[in-house]
């Protein structure tokens, strides 16, 4: 009430908005457009990959020559791309330099031969790195400002995020919360969404879709389910954070014995060829996407969710390429159909919950993950979702897998 | 892939984290139980009041004496009182003193009178004000720190908010939101989910239900699909902008020309009683829930909007009580029916969308708004309702209708 009557400028200041809206939207078509394909492309490309070992097991067997044409791929091409989802932060906060176009495919092959000779590794990392490096060549064709450049960032992020995925709210925040934790940038936040629609529209507009996963049954929220939520949650970020420490700890490993960096893959991809040669399955390596979906239909081994654990950050540790966050969508849900033995909630929703909120817990981005799973459960989980997702991230650590992620404020 | 290897004292981080949830569950059970009870209440008497003016239509000819009732209350016991939402914001952002426990019965009592005698107002900003008010007794109860008051406020406003319009997830977002635009209080997140969910599980245990809207076809998101919904947006945006700069020109309309503040709802009622016998329809006074429920069903009028923004900034301007919230959701609403006449989206989409996003431009809140609207309607609509309330966030211009707000970056 404090506020001075309307002056005649301020009826005017939705012209500069308007332009802001044209603007952007011209450069989220590009960018969605372009970004939406290169997800497209990897996502077909991953499928015919993954197929193919599928049928061909004996390709694992040779998982350490693929890790040395990874390792030597980055090692003689990739110095200056190799930090990956921690070079586009850092280039959020302290630009130096427009981020190379080569980081979309290196990382795009890296992790195409990661899967194919059966490393286990994700794929958000490679669409997040194939969007942010294409959105970034625009800051230099239109000599963008400063400020409109961390934009063009924040998009290509939203771009990879929404169109690997299907979930183009989940893109849109993520992109927004992942770079400082309680601290979106609002003025992102329409282009953020528009690149992430189109990107999303662009990826089924060539007739790729997603995978999709039902919770049939969500029973009301009480007293018990909350605290069995609450529970559930700590786990899940207790989870997330085993992931976090872990991938460190086999990273600081390997550098720390192998001073080759080629040689580590190599070195690393022998362990994981043994190791699924000894327990004799594939069932941990690659993205995991049929045990994904099983774990929202029937009870599977409790210790899933440790070996996947294992077997992704010891991939990436080794310095295979990929993503984190379908091995960390792997482990939740497992972990969610193993805790379904002891606490009482449907086994689908625990799965689900799991899902989303270990990816929460590692990554900090509880808001966008909490959208995610509505985006891909339906709404009426939305409240058993969030839960897990906020309590996860706030047992997760204050170390999450982006190492050059800033906290605005502690936890807690 | 910076970071020291795990230490041993980062393993004990969870302890506090711990100890912060047990802490903040106990608060937030106090906090949600009696906030959410009071909001009950005040829906059931709301109820009654609705109904009593509704078949009794000659008391809205005493809406004058009504007036001279909320003035005088405000006047005489209520000057600490009087800023409401703002003083909340206020407090929060620089602490003076504990909210008085009165606000709660005061804005109460002002809310029901104004309602009963035909004003035209909301509920929000009363629920709101009494979880507020009863949230910070235990900031004294309980010698919290500053740090914890801060939180205390924002489960205060959760509280509310979750429990009168029965969403739980937009409630916890709308606290941490509308506080600060562009900087959330992420400690807060989990405290203030949990108070939404025990106020709003609090409410429906004492029988109250909210109205449900159904939007029954949301049509695939194309390239004309998306630019109609920005085009809706933006007019909703302006809507928005409209309904804060009316608040307050009323405001200071009738601060400039009468003095004595009691006496201004008083010539505010004469006016507004007089306009609904001219107009021959109590549809524009009190929530309209009805007009609301029927703009997703059947076309209406296409000045509704027009006429509910009048009637309620004048009542609001003149000094009655309540909050701004549902009849910005009429406007909302009735404004998204009354475009179906000219842009080819469903008519109960864009009612939906118009719902949440003209509350979303008034008080900058579009991350709560989506999440309402998807609470509300269901997650196929979340799509459209997204690019509707972040572009009406775009477009409201600078000054919502939370004076106190404090906006972290430009809008664009």
């Amino acid at each position: 009430m404090t506020k001075p009557r309307p002056s005649f400028y301020s009826k005017i200041e939705q012209l500069p908005a308007l332009v802001f809206v044209l603007k952007w939207l011209l450069l989220s078509l590009i960018v969605g457009v372009l970004a939406g394909s290169a997800s497209a492309f990897f996502l077909v490309s991953l499928n015919w990959v993954t197929d193919w070992r599928e049928s061909h097991p004996w390709i694992i067997g040779c998982l350490p020559v693929g890790g040395f044409i990874v390792g030597a791929a980055y090692h003689y091409w990739g110095q200056d791309v190799v930090k990956g989802n921690n070079q586009l932060i850092e280039e959020f906060h302290s630009p130096k330099q427009i981020i190379p176009l080569k980081m979309a495919p290196l990382v795009l092959f890296g992790t195409l031969v990661t899967h194919f000779f059966g490393g286990s590794a994700g794929r958000e990392g490679t669409a997040v790195q194939m969007g942010g490096a294409i959105a970034d060549q625009f800051s230099r064709l239109f000599k963008l400002s400063p400020a409109d450049r961390r934009i063009i960032l924040i998009i290509g992020i939203s771009a990879g995020f929404a169109s690997v995925f299907g979930t183009p709210l989940a893109g849109a925040v993520f992109a927004l919360e992942v770079l400082i934790v309680g601290r979106m940038r609002y003025e992102a936040l329409l282009p953020s969404l528009l690149t992430a629609l189109i990107a999303d529209y662009t990826c089924h507009a060539w007739n790729v879709s997603h995978t999709h996963y039902a919770i049939p049954y969500v029973p009301p929220l009480h007293a018990d389910t909350l605290v069995y939520s609450l529970l559930a949650g700590i786990l899940f970020g207790l989870t997330a954070m085993a992931f976090s420490k872990t991938v460190h700890f086999w990273g600081i490993f390997f550098k720390d014995r192998i001073s080759y960096a080629p040689l580590r893959p190599v070195v690393g991809g022998i362990v994981i060829a043994l190791a699924v040669w000894g327990i004799g399955t594939t069932k941990y390596i690659g993205l995991g996407v049929p045990t994904i979906v099983a774990s929202f239909q029937e009870p599977l081994p409790a210790y899933d969710f440790l070996l996947k654990l294992l077997f992704t950050t010891f991939t990436l540790g080794a310095g295979f390429k990929g993503g984190e966050v379908t091995p960390l969508f792997f482990i939740g849900a497992a972990l969610g159909n193993a805790l379904a033995l002891f606490i009482p909630l449907p086994m689908a929703l625990l799965a689900g919950m799991g899902f989303v909120a270990v990816f929460s817990g590692a990554t900090n981005t509880p808001i966008a993950c909490t959208l995610m799973g509505i985006e891909l459960f339906g709404a009426d989980c939305g409240v058993f979702v969030g839960l897990a997702c906020v309590v996860a991230y706030l047992f997760s650590g204050h170390s999450g897998i982006y190492g050059s992620q800033i906290t605005e404020n502690a936890k807690h």
